[in-house]
């Protein structure tokens, strides 16, 4: 039974992080493991943050998020081929932020003043990049370099050795409400990818409490075209994306080992997903519907307390009321992750809903979530946005 | 093995309709039950139609498609509600169309010249308007009243008692490729719902043969919202639909128990699925994604040239090459169904994909087909034109 | 020139409304008639709102710009015909919110714990139930009622005598950087409409210096659909409104008496427009493009030169770069305007360029601006997020 | 006055091309300037045709309408980096057409048993593959090569000398309802750019007649995306493109001088012009919304007048009942233009609205439009496919 509560994330207090802190109205219900609504003693007034590889969808969402935050303060933005320009020069709709600096190489950028690191560049770039960087910073990736444990399955996937193996162990696979008490004293986050976000979050504590079986789990999931970044490519012009929908990737998303990994550790066993990903047309949203199938004596609404109870607790994640269907549409811009279980006319199976922004909680908003872990800012800090519809 | 053959469907002949059919060039490949491809010796080579409902979009369908048919000449378009308006009132795009009349009370309609109907109307409404109808006339009836042999179906899933149980038994259900021998002589087609169409095209082969298994079907179904009709409701507004997607009807959508129908005689057993439609931000299109379990010792590959095999002579539907993900922007418009098999990352299972424009293959394109089928034309007339992209 | 400067909105100070004011960063260039940056001394740490007409798309937004402002209180959404509903019911993408009470009918609302209204009714109800409101409230109206100084202009044009033409003396029109000093004082403010806030915002300083001449404007204006409102209609179906755009209106909207009698302010001396609105396949944004007739020796630069001098203090409007073009896409979700000013082909001409969130700056943006500015908040509270984008 | 007449454009006959040609009924007003409706004696029964660039939207709009047409054979399709494609890998919404040659290089193409091109290739390259076509080639170019009868025009507003001016003396402008009888003989015909066949089809005849004045005329734009092409650019990306609008090229679009000379030739003097195109989130459409000044003693009536006059007897031209706004929804997929004429809210001034589907008449279908009249065939031959919508 949800029960909903004003809780304050930050409480009037004497420490300099909390003073400047602002009061966001969080609607949560009480339980036991919530996350912290006071910033850490000791964490930095000021954090000084580099965003490397911002000319991307995910680095703008760093940046238009930071605008909201008190702590954070961007002192720079790199982007190889557009070093030189103004940022709203390479996203005008920025053009209102305030003290944004101009886009530099990557090698150009003094780390010495330099506390964290939002890493938004491709894959394989990216291990040798963060291999260089000095060991001070604290690090949120969103790339993929970091996500998969095992190497070989990277290396599988992603078509290289990996060449940076031994950050690989230290990386902290970063969905913040299942793994939030090693993000915090972690220095490398490996941010995860926006699928694994949303089917993890339900599937997760639904395989962990043995509720589902972990050998026939169907995920067909839908995704905003945002997604596929910004690089200019003939597939994603609006003419060929517009009116018109598709499968793509089938049985060979990179998201896939990802995914299992995560359900493997839940399941604590192996687990072999079918996945398949469709392309909408739409800038942002991410929704997976997923097939499962019942454990012995288990109901559906075991399945929804069990998620209730889970994320009761949670500021970003919401159950929603019995019946009621998630929209994508009603998380745009938000770090929200809404969710629902519903019977399938199947006996013995059950279908889970799950939606989410892709560039918030299935990228940006996420890091940003996990940076204020990191640095001991309260969790939800600038993520209190509500959804922006229409 | 697909072998593409030059077929024209009007071969030049001394029988009135055939001379003015016009040519088409059909791709198909020759197997034995292809569709005729001449007109019937004694069709008319005038044929009087009404349409019954024509302001929402299935009767504009019905009069955009007619004017590329040499033979169907539009009498009475009727429109309760708006009776004594111009056409291009109401469907302003048709202003270009010649020869169309302007709407009137379906009581105001003298069907003594009628040849043939197309009935748009709503459920429950439209069996009674059959019922009274005259018995010369040959009907297309676009609704779902005479879709369920069984009334007590009917009953239950439309919640209302059947009208016209007579009628229902001998209506013949129009999914033309499937029961064309059946359609011919039918004074009442039931033209399928959209979603049966796009399932039951590439299920039913694959059931009947035994090739997946009846008791393990999903279907994850994604529709434009041109499916929800013209009338105004404030959850299909623009702004309400744009930019997100969700999941509706989930366990409960009315096509179930049509689909359900067509399964369980293909598979010469009661079949139950599991299927939850999505709504997508598109005006037309339908894709169903169908995840389904491989019967003992078959493998994706007999599926897929199951379907080539009972689709290879058909000019409507298609099996893509190998690997070829159909997407719905490619059938936009047009009355054709494109479909694939694909392997699935779960031993056992496959991946089976068609996409049709549910205005056309979905509801107008094959309510036409069917008319062509019942006077005696050629199957294709008027149906021909590709896929428009973008 | 323009220079940037960073302020904060929030000093550090003693009075209650400051020290809990949130610092936002605010991107401005220095000169005389800037906004105060920080609350008036006595203002209410607490204002209790209620919004009338909760259940439309304005009705939202307020509803999520004030769940970032730390001086409001939602305690009552009005709603007649939804009265009793939970306000996610009507909007479930603010289910995140906290605190958000369910819909009542606006009778059963006790206005005496309530400081301020926000009026998102319909024209002409607004009028009897403004009139009806104790005096005690702060008003800020987002109908069109209280817009137009002459009631007799009110009746021409929105077909019927205005029941409340004393109130209509006492109304302050609430186009916040022009009319600032009055709004302050005001009890009842008439927030303008979005298309006269996308015109006179460029066009009034332009007037006013008379640097263009009053008798040749001609505006061609496009808005996203949202604009409509959320009531069924056909016409603003998806499907009736994708992939299309038209004009509407034609010298017929109703905006039009509103822009001319902000532009004859202006000019001192009536001023007769060409206006042409046009829907656009957007649910958000705005654009006025606006052909002017140059002064007698002004040039292009000295009309970009005006502007950027009449806005270099505005926290909202922004002057962009030489030669850069507005989009509506960089103003998305946010309180901001972006405007420019270029040469035409046309010897003696100009065309000015400006963009608008519809919903934000065009209507709920700018009420809250114009409630912080009443109530004694920082004028920027709750208003400073940046564009959303994608 | 206008009156419908029904006029079939295949009259039965014994020459071959008639025998061929389908019966279309064509909605038009009788008048004395009509397009022959039957083909000419001694046309070719089969053309065969070469598509030259066919790998863009251009190229596949023509592979569309060519499936209509009973005398056009598509013999090649070149597309330089795509050569050794199937044609349906590169466009699969033509996966259905039947006969479609692969992709080759233009250097493969054996011209000796082609008879006539589509040339949809790029400007500047254009002039020099025509220039090596063989003579007897009928060729209707795309590219904005051949558009501008002065040479130095060509240069200044593409950025180099033209390579073939001989070949520009020779080019015959195809604006099919303007020029058709110079267009009948031509062996190459320029094809009109979008904007400017939505500009000269309304205002051409009011310039003509001396109705409007020629140095006051202000032209706002708007554009569907598929004008831009196919290749891949970033701002043409869905997710840059969708939910908004912005102006593109102010006073330097390269449909500036086109749109010029045709109006300077209908004034009689030169004409300079107020153009401002405009991106809209569509695939295809464009509306052209004009601001002209009346003559002396001229009416908004007599304008309406004179383009009903124009255009009576013209099938692809409406003008639309008094009051009508049309819709870029209403010309989707057809090659027809709608348009009207609206009083203005300033005294002697009128506003012109013309829309067309800016790949249809605006491209290929115009460019079939003028291969039919070159080749003798019906000019409506396969265009009278009327618009799709939704």
């Amino acid at each position: 039974m949800q029960v909903q509560a004003l809780q304050t994330t930050s409480a009037g207090s004497t420490a300099s992080c909390r003073s400047r802190a602002r009061t966001v109205r969080v609607c949560a219900t009480a339980t036991v493991s919530a996350p912290a609504p006071t910033a850490q003693p000791g964490c930095k007034d000021v954090c000084n943050v580099a965003v490397l590889g911002a000319s991307g969808y995910t680095g703008a969402e760093v940046v238009r998020l930071s605008a909201l935050h008190p702590h954070l303060k961007i002192t720079a933005l790199t982007g190889d081929r557009q070093a030189g320009k103004a940022f709203s020069e390479v996203f005008p709709h920025l053009v209102t932020a305030a003290d944004v600096p101009s886009l530099v190489k990557i090698d150009d950028v003094d780390f010495a003043g330099v506390d964290a690191v939002f890493c938004c560049l491709p894959h394989a770039t990216t291990q040798k990049i963060i291999k260089a960087l000095p060991e001070h910073l604290k690090i949120v990736d969103l790339s993929a370099d970091f996500r998969l444990a095992d190497v070989n399955t990277y290396a599988e996937w992603y078509g290289g050795e990996h060449a940076a193996p031994e950050l690989q162990k230290e990386a902290v696979y970063g969905l913040t409400e299942l793994y939030r008490d090693k993000i915090r004293p972690a220095r490398l986050v490996a941010n995860p990818g926006c699928y694994p976000t949303s089917v993890q979050l339900p599937l997760y504590p639904l395989l962990k409490s043995k509720l589902i079986l972990s050998d026939d789990i169907i995920i067909d999931s839908k995704s905003g075209v945002s997604g596929a970044g910004r690089s200019a490519k003939e597939a994603n012009l609006y003419v060929e994306i517009a009116e018109g929908i598709n499968a793509y990737g089938v049985t060979k998303h990179r998201h896939m080992p990802e995914i299992e990994q995560g359900l493997s550790e839940a399941a604590g066993k192996p687990v072999t997903i079918s996945f398949t990903p469709h392309l909408m047309p739409i800038s942002r949203g991410m929704q997976s519907t997923m097939y499962v199938k019942l454990a012995e004596g288990a109901s559906v609404d075991d399945l929804r307390a069990k998620l209730i109870e889970s994320y009761a607790n949670e500021p970003f994640v919401r159950v929603l009321d019995k019946g009621v269907v998630p929209h994508t549409r009603h998380v745009r811009g938000s770090n929200f992750c809404l969710m629902n279980v519903f019977p399938d006319r199947l006996s013995g199976r059950a279908i889970v809903i799950a939606v989410i922004d892709n560039l918030v909680k299935g990228a940006s908003g996420q890091a940003m979530q996990n940076l204020n872990l990191v640095m001991g800012y309260p969790e939800t800090t600038s993520l209190m946005q509500l959804a922006m519809f229409p």
